[in-house]
């Protein structure tokens, strides 16, 4: 069984969701086409990387992150630091010539993104990035349903993506409050999914933008933290954020459809209220993530009085989710569809074609970020070709 | 029992329904504190006219809705014609000195809205202008959490209301296609809606807007009409439509919350989507019409594991509810909710107080309409003190 | 226009809920094929009823229901009394040749609802009983398509019925925890709406039940009451209850189908949990009446990755429906499904016809509801046709 | 680290579930208090097994499962295999030392299922069964709530199982359709888990059922197998199915409260309507697995125009969740829970104290499927203690 060595860079929540990803798609998959090894791991620390090593069974850690690079042994290099460290590991994994797994955004802005993106391709390597809403097979099935016609032509786009993680003042301080660190809030955090979720399903590209970005709490208490990510309650002095909490986005599609996106992270008591409303000339689609498993499409067709939308839930007839489970509404979650993001990276690397979504896919994906971002500064529409090369 | 008598204008679907709010209100609260007749009922010919009175039970017909300006009988004027008829009904019923009932949009712009509401408080006239979403007994269940810090400073507004009454290119047209008739299109029907919400329950007004409005479906059938209203399908030549079916609005409310509006009469199978979110510091209230007697409420507070979205269902604790059913969960709806609306008038009539909503408040409303329609005709945020006196 | 003049026998809540029935109707429908005029009102006690005829808007109020039975001018006799008067009632109005139309259930043991039923088909009066939750129009849609062979043979019905009126300990005794004056508790008051939900939408009828019913608050305080119905809270002495409160009855209908049903007053929380999923071998129906307007309509037929529960929102295609509301989703509620069933028993007077439910019917739920209630007592299965004629 | 070296029995669906369940656990637990190893796989040939140990990245497979049994390395004897082997399978692996964790139900009649909790008790090894439903960290928030009062003293019970899995007449023969290779049908197979729901969260015993079983489609083609498992489409000849699809049971618990469940795997269109309603006499809690991570409580306490059921959203407040996930919302899912379960068998292990449920919990919730059988079989109500030691 051929494997694939994986060298990750960053131990936090997603850099363990990452490891735990490979060891699924390895036994729901079988090792097919390619088994995963978890090789070594880096984090800001020696310290913080042996202990991650032990915890979530890497064969060894790295005292830097830039031994792995070095590491003839790594197949791939899985980036899950903080934004604003992506692009220099990135642009050492390709010289290297290792294949890439970042998760999103890419990076702090257009310009390293698109960087990133060409420097991959003229190098030939595999890249994948974490846009993970969008592995949940039940967007295949979304997508296909507007390939096929049943929704006809996209008029209007809604999509959300509010959640509370940040919703109280007392919330300390991280990378995520800083715009050097981050390039940007919520815009960049999680308006990035619903900019996925438009890319991967309205077939029209996003031609203006008009965004509103706004911050909440403009200072959060600093907290008691080791490595690259934060944890624990602040009890420190009161250090000033600089990126948006929440913001809306007014979208126009190529072609005339027109949209919005809604997003925050100062939704009180909306834990994850992300999804999607698509609505078109025959029909429309709605998904929204706390029915993970469900798609609701509506079609304007049949006798008037039995019209009305269908929920569909997901089950064994797609082979990704029938690697997991036999029957429909098991429970299907975040943790399966992360294995299925990772395993079909590993199928890309081992059949010699691109990933979906790669870094070109991120970089159109940031461009659309700093549209917004520039909106927002302008108080004005901006065309999305305003911004990156 | 004293009774109050009605000279209803216009007699199409909302002049029915508001015959049946009288009647209604007439029961539920036994005529108190006065008893509403149906006198006179007047539309587009007297033919239409008296078919009317038949069939909605009015005492006698007019040949003309001037006829009931001078009717010394009448106490109630009724307005549920064509948008662009209102203002002039209406300043002859204020020159008649009779209360006045009026559909919403007040008018088809903000100057002849104020000078409505202007000319009718120095007339000592009662008015009111039919925002019924308002009216239904939980909208004050919501108001008073708001009232009483359940959800704390509000932060974000979101308010919808996409339906799909026009969502078909062969739906005919009607003079809601029609600037000159309508005034506007989406915005003014059924924004209206969403900014009377918002005004409801959001202590701070709002201070500009930027709104996008389109219109998907550029020209539609001519129908075969008789009265003011059109009905049926349209089979005629095709007719250009210049109001918009669809719109997006950002908000930003003095003291800095935001928020946004989504509406749309070309939602396919979004019937009745009608409602919003609020956020606050403290927690947060949704509304959604789908389900009419419901309001949901979040606070932040108790322990972690128990916090949640209450669904709180509306009772006979409410004196407006239990005028119609003694217990919870009935299926009250549309239909009681106008009858409560039209008893709210009677009683400030009666009592000799404003009603709520009166005209003064259906301007400002107009107000945000005709700020909306000039963001959308320039392309810029409009602060709302730019239009209207 | 022709007139049918009602005397009403309670003005209870469900007694205003009928004069108000009557008077939307008339508007609805447009006084066609006869105005229904509120004629006469009869209580308790004379003072009730006179204050009734004020409060609802009827000519003039009896000193005794028996007046209205000799009385000439009334065409309909209208039963909203306690369960223990329908009998008596009813035969007088039947006697005097009257059209009635009685609250469910009929009466209380299926002996008299027989004779009930046999007595007027007899005298060629027109009956209807008052199970209101099957005309609600979606009631049509949902019973079309099982006649359609929406979903097949039906395997499994389940009917629910739970709500929270009697939820505490301290509401007040009422005739409804008195066996004597109500023939049962909730079997007869809830479990027999549930039995209509079967009756209407499951083809084959009952054979077998098994019942267990249990009281769960075996005392109640006494109220302070005037008339039939007991109002107010309950501060007097403790009265034994002999009536269920809550209970649970398998079906096995004709040709093998199984179902239960589960009934109660007392589930805290649940305002209306009124519903049925019907499970059949081709699809599935499931109504849930706290989205009132909704139907829920599975169809195992299409791409598997397809299928799922179509949620249908009753629309104006639906006539009667139409009388109402032009749009779907506005919100129909359960006074515009009275007004309906009042229209409904109207017609068929007019059109010499038996109205649907009629007393019949109704009896025929009555001897379920009986055999339910021997089941209980005997703790064993019972054939229906072990009980009545 | 110590290790814990695994034995599987058993590789199909719920085989490749434990595994990943074990390496799941790993990860987010980060091997404490011990590792667990894959060390060898059985199946019914040792073909399968040879398949399964590459697929799921055991160290080895065995020839046959009683190798496993004699083999020193083996801590943990894992039993996934049909319900008619679970009774040797588990006694071999007792009479070996090992530790024992066994799917569900534990053995297909009430005798042997005491017989091997009794066995593992006296031999002192820990043993542990698969009710994963229970697992689910949220059903520790509701024992909380129950615990604490929260809905005061429990009045009634729904416990719902029904899904599709067999829901067609072509669905080809299983083990699960004979009496022989699986006890019953639907009873034992998801009836099982209505009651360990009931089991974890009603304080009193279960005294007496009343069951209703139903066979809907009498015979079902062969399939083509090879294992112990049944796949594909059966083509073969007709089978004689002797388990029941669908099945009603009516409860009474020790001191009063009645409840019922209702289960079938013949319910087109629920994928898996899994869930309870609990109802108390001062509150109530509902579960729908559709919305696996989510808890309703309701109150009865604060104003009455406040109070509803409020929607509890599992979050990190809970350790076992937070292993997995630092927000609420993300979801979580099936396979997570799964985790948690092998999880807290090892900890049980390691800490030397029984695991919760255990095989004398186990042995407990069969005593009341032969009771329900028994029932159905006499058409009576049966008490739990007529059956079993």
């Amino acid at each position: 069984m051929p494997e694939l060595k994986v060298g990750l860079i960053g131990a936090g929540w997603m850099g363990r969701a990452h490891a735990m990803a490979y060891r699924t798609a390895r036994l729901a998959f079988g090792g097919q086409p390619a088994a995963p090894v978890l090789e070594v791991v880096a984090d800001a620390t020696e310290e913080i990387a042996a202990r991650a090593a032990a915890a979530l069974g890497f064969r060894r850690h790295a005292r830097d992150w830039r031994e792995v690079m070095e590491d003839p042994a790594v197949d791939i290099v899985d980036i899950t630091t903080p934004n604003d460290m992506h692009y220099e590991v990135a642009m050492a994994a390709i010289a290297a010539g290792k294949h890439i797994y970042c998760e999103k955004p890419l990076t702090n802005d257009v310009a390293t993104s698109f960087a990133m993106a060409e420097a991959a391709e003229k190098a030939g390597v595999t890249t994948a990035v974490g846009f993970n809403y969008i592995k949940n097979p039940v967007q295949n099935v979304a997508r296909k349903l507007v390939e096929d016609g049943e929704i006809g032509a996209v008029t209007y786009f809604r999509g959300l993506f509010n959640c509370d993680s940040a919703a109280r003042p007392d919330v300390p301080f991280a990378w995520r409050n800083s715009k050097a660190r981050a390039g940007s809030g919520v815009i960049g955090d999680v308006g990035a999914h619903c900019f996925a979720y438009a890319r991967h399903l309205v077939p029209q590209p996003v031609e203006e933008v008009m965004c509103d970005l706004s911050i909440v709490f403009p200072e959060r208490p600093q907290a008691e933290t080791a490595g690259w990510h934060s944890a624990g309650s602040g009890g420190g002095a009161m250090l000033p954020v600089d990126t948006d909490d929440v913001g809306t986005v007014m979208i126009r599609f190529v072609g005339g459809a027109t949209g919005h996106l809604e997003i925050s992270r100062v939704s009180l008591g909306r834990r994850m209220e992300i999804g999607y409303d698509i609505t078109g000339t025959e029909g429309a689609l709605r998904y929204q993530y706390e029915r993970i498993n469900e798609l609701q499409h509506y079609r304007e067709s049949g006798p008037p009085e039995t019209r009305g939308f269908k929920r569909i839930e997901m089950g064994p007839s797609d082979p990704r989710y029938a690697a997991f489970f036999p029957v429909s509404g098991i429970g299907a979650g975040y943790s399966d569809f992360k294995a299925i993001e990772a395993q079909e990276f590993m199928e890309a690397i081992v059949e010699g074609r691109p990933a979906c979504p790669d870094f070109r896919w991120g970089a159109e994906i940031q461009r659309l970020i700093d549209a917004c971002i520039l909106s927002d500064a302008e108080s004005r529409w901006v065309k999305v070709r305003e911004v990156g090369p």
